[in-house]
């Protein structure tokens, strides 16, 4: 039985399924999941309280939030340093950054395509922002991010069931840029395979677009232009993760790897297969 | 300041982001919130454990969770039955349900537009899970479910800084179908609310093509073909939701509704307009 | 030498073909077919008038019209009762009514899938119909329903060939739902199977839309809206159809099923194989 | 009160329809519509049959069939040359053969834009066959052809209405080509007429893609990869009117001319406009 | 060493890239290519310029127009009769003018499928120009004219290579319509193949649009719609050129034609194979 | 009369069009255009030839490439350093290299959307170099930057018209990002302009993708994908371009500026509107 505690300080695209991901039928024994989120807001004030789930005393913990080098963020893993703890962001990308993670304990998944929103009061309203998180979602789901998170958190999992703890358990530590998440993606023909990578790609691009209409840029004309280039690229790129995977439909090879109720990844690739 | 809990008991589509529809920007003044959540599973073990959140003492707590008739939701409920709680649930619909719920002081939103899953191990692995939930928040964000629900929270949230509190506060008590969300979605071209109002019945019908497969159905081929078409017919939905809005935004007519740092609902239409 | 007279009463989305399904290159020996129509009144009237068919003596009669139940098909059956007479139409669906046709001596197909038009004069006018036909024939065509009637249409013809007549034909007795439907249309993919099966539903669903607006809404911007919803939703199911059937155009395994010369049933895969 | 017959021989793609499009919610008074059709043949034995409909003396009829150049359709017309008679075809289209038509006394409407349907047994079945009768229907409804053929009876019906019969009623003479049938479809929007006419000049196109396949060519390979190439630009034509019409509906702006049950042809444009 | 001059007077769809497809990643050893273009205009004057490449030798040239009939043309081959010449044009079609070119010792591609554009003030700007060019480009590269023009180059630089010169060098004599361009374009899948058919009949017809808006039509409504019409029909062909290509990507079945260093047409089918 | 004289040095997308952008219709007086290529090749043998079209004494010359810092566009420059020159190219971005340019006497219009091509064996042919053009053209031409190179032209031709010659003439100098063409674009709808944005964003992103599959991998699978990945992401962009223009058509408010037959740049925007 492994206990696995997710934190979530404001929000990524990720964050929607992430507590989902293990156990996608909701039949899994042996495990036992528990969320504990802070909404939007990230800050100190937040952080703090995440101290809570500790007390639940799980195998490991799961930490997600955008910018993990923020204040909140960084007071939350404070409270976790001496617990196993992954990091799940889209950033710190610099190599030191990140070593500086995992030299404090921490596992950590930076995704650099878990695309950061337009948000600016001048364009986004929790419509624009649901569907928004629709669209990155269509990128993670079907392009390889989602199942390199359960992989990875399987992957810890199984060290809980084979007994490991603590210190023992091995966490992972990836940079999950486009090259590397669509290798877990199981696309069977190739041009789908780019497709999807293009898309990752894209969503990778939105952050750099986003990022001084959120940050740098005033003019209502200029933001709200902005942001939605931003947000029209992620719809694009939700396109050709639709597109990337209709080919797969099409060849009947989607590849699959559905939980059994003992927990075991199986697989199944053709519709009427069974999985094993 | 409303400080708000948010109870999360299995998946629903809504649960991606209902707690974030209050304050897309992460900048609002006066609002707090917090996230207990269980993961995919909704048993009576995982009732029990909630009610760490009451602790909190929010003004107000929502409770989300599939099929809320179900005794691991039920159980919640008795544990939240003395504060303002509103369930937020796709059933119970009939009418004599729902007024128990209310007559035991809860305030409820029953969205039969929220699609239930293919929930079987021989078609949903994570990937596929995640894709559907991209799906259906298309469907809930363009067509007026999301609004709906960020409306009734802000206007208990209202109740609240007016100084109301407990058994004061009014709740929602809102049977969520078609007809009625796609009055919130605020569609100014009259074929759009009808694709999105379609988008919606689709959605709705998804559940009934796939409460079979996921309930009665044994046969490996009935039960990939059925949630296959269940899952075809979210696509669908998702794409007619997503022309909707092209449509509205080839005429420069989307409807916003921003929330401003102190929390006020300010409304915008052309993309160049500043809310107010 | 099989006669086959068909009486249509109103018009159903079959309507528009099903007198060509037999003979589609217009080459076929030994078929012969008659049509007596009533264009889109069916009143007792016009009911009255399609006994003049009768004197054509055929081997067997096709009587199509929307709800067979209503008082100009009933008037009409009166008058073919004692002949080899099949009714096609979208009801009833209950099983008493069903058999009480079948103890009438009447072959019937009800197709819960041709789905009902938006017949108001706030929506409807000849070009919105015909193009709503389009929809109706792109789903009944490509998703099973047109080769059931074609192949049940033959199975009877056969019989005739084969020497039998009145009371000794055997004539259907089916209540063509969607999973019915689809089991007919020869889809080699899964997952264009599964589109078309959606796409049946979709169509199925129409007429739940838009019996409302056909006779109990009286609002005008009620009634646009939810005709308009109806045909919205009829317009994707048609995209549904098209999607699937261009995933076997690109499998290049369409199955068909030309009828030669003699009339026999062959049927060909490979675009470039002979039909056999 | 005007009576109409309609004699169909063989299949037009205007066939499916064209007994419907002056009654399209079938609740017009003053109008009474028969129709005797010989199914998919048009030969002199089936032409012979059609006298028929001639006992129930029409004030006009309106005899619709593939080349009514053809020995059948030539029979037929022989037939009710001494009646108001109007000839639907898409052929012929040299001016002296019109003019020998309109000399014996026809009114005609040849539509160049009724698409020649591939008919080889190498290539269509009933499905393929109804697969592009609904494709030429998208075509011929949105582009104004349905609307011309609604319109010019319509203005035949009136004089009956007025007191006119027999040589005093004044029939139609038109070669309904792609430029003078866009006239009729009421587009507003100029990109929208121009998508259309251009989905009226392809289904002309097929024609002379077909005509080789269906009479002169042999080869197995050829004959397969000609039909399916008409049939593939009709069905571009199709999506080509679908997009046309998808323009006028984001701007509101559709056109629709619905007969009120006086028989009056009312018109409206906004959706939640009523017909006047 | 094969030197290939290229003379573009005015502008073919073709003109784009003809000096490109022989050496594609600009890696081709033993090939030099140089090109004098007289930009838009084709007339006497600038054909008698066209004389400065004949000073560079070319072993071959190829003179690219549209009309090769029109009084430029006409000229400028006038100046090249005596070296190895071939004409590409979309003109002359009929046998006896391309006889005489042929008599004239000029080699000759005829390519009706490039289409002509909409070349009218009142439509055409730089924008809609390159635009239409983008369109036809699709075409001509996906529907097998490119390869066939770079086949039939190949084939006369291979005769250089193998010592031939002047006279004694066979030129090409076709006259390229869609069924003649098709068979070069390599398609695996038959519908792929009638999808990029139907798009080089498409643009085949683009020309009979376009021709009366360019020199007959004046009224300024009627120029307007008709060049736009041509212009859609190209966008139409565009996209089902992209469809057919997709279909083969979906199959990983596209036929790739890569030249070695050496020059050596290789070829390729799997996207992961190596070109041999 | 302005004579402008255009050097090509291997392709860029721009090239294909750039004689043709200051006379759309091949009917502007009083400027007169030649061309000199050297086909795919750009090396210093190709560059000492372009010398040749010095001797034709144009007004000013424009002097196209893929990344004009290479040996022959360098080499090439030193030729026509004393004659007014316009480079345009892909590269340098930098400052100070195009300081440096500008220093030199050169004007330049460094287009950072003009995509590298995926050019290696393993992917590359004639066909899908051709076709990645195709969809290169449709971003440069719909989002702003063939407009940018034709008023930049024409102001320049204009200067000369004005009487000005050689150093006296002001030259462009533009560094042609994304944000700097689509002001150009002349888009009316924010949506259509933020998708074309988005559009010319993916086209600058391209290089980044390309760039390690043309100069650094050499295994087939990472090649093959790399560039597959790169010409997906354009045909994306050109998706985008695409739907950005459909918008403003169904708006019928498409910016037109094409040139009168004395070289006045005219505007018009509705279809049916005399440009003025």
């Amino acid at each position: 039985m492994a206990k696995i505690g997710f934190i979530k300080l404001g929000n990524l695209g990720m964050s929607q399924v992430i507590d989902l991901v293990q156990d996608e039928i909701a039949a899994r024994e042996g495990i036992s999941v528990r969320v504990f989120g802070t909404g939007p807001k990230m800050g100190k004030g937040e952080a703090a309280e995440t101290e809570q789930l500790k007390e639940w005393d799980a195998d490991f913990y799961v930490m997600i939030s955008p910018n993990s080098s923020a204040p909140g963020p960084t007071a939350a893993r404070e409270l976790y340093k001496d617990v196993p703890c992954i990091v799940i962001s889209d950033g710190p990308t610099k190599k030191d950054d990140r070593q500086a993670l995992q030299d404090a304990g921490f596992g950590y998944i930076i995704m650099t395509v878990d695309p950061l929103i337009g948000a600016k009061t001048e364009f986004l309203d929790a419509v624009e922002m649901a569907s928004f998180n629709s669209d990155a979602m269509k990128v993670l789901s079907t392009c390889g991010v989602v199942r390199m998170i359960q992989e990875e958190l399987d992957a810890v999992a199984a060290q809980v069931d084979e007994g490991k703890s603590g210190k023992d358990l091995e966490l992972p530590h990836i940079l999950a840029k486009p090259e590397k998440c669509i290798e877990r993606a199981g696309f069977n023909n190739p041009y789908a395979k780019a497709k999807a990578l293009a898309a990752l790609h894209m969503a990778d691009k939105v952050a750099q677009i986003n990022f001084p209409a959120c940050f740098m840029m005033k003019e209502i004309e200029q933001v709200a232009l902005t942001t939605a280039t931003g947000h029209e690229m992620m719809r694009a790129a939700a396109q050709l993760a639709v597109d990337a995977r209709e080919i797969e439909k099409a060849n009947d090879s989607v590849f699959r790897q559905p939980h059994s109720k003992k927990g075991v990844q199986m697989t199944k690739t053709a519709l009427y297969e069974k999985p094993q």
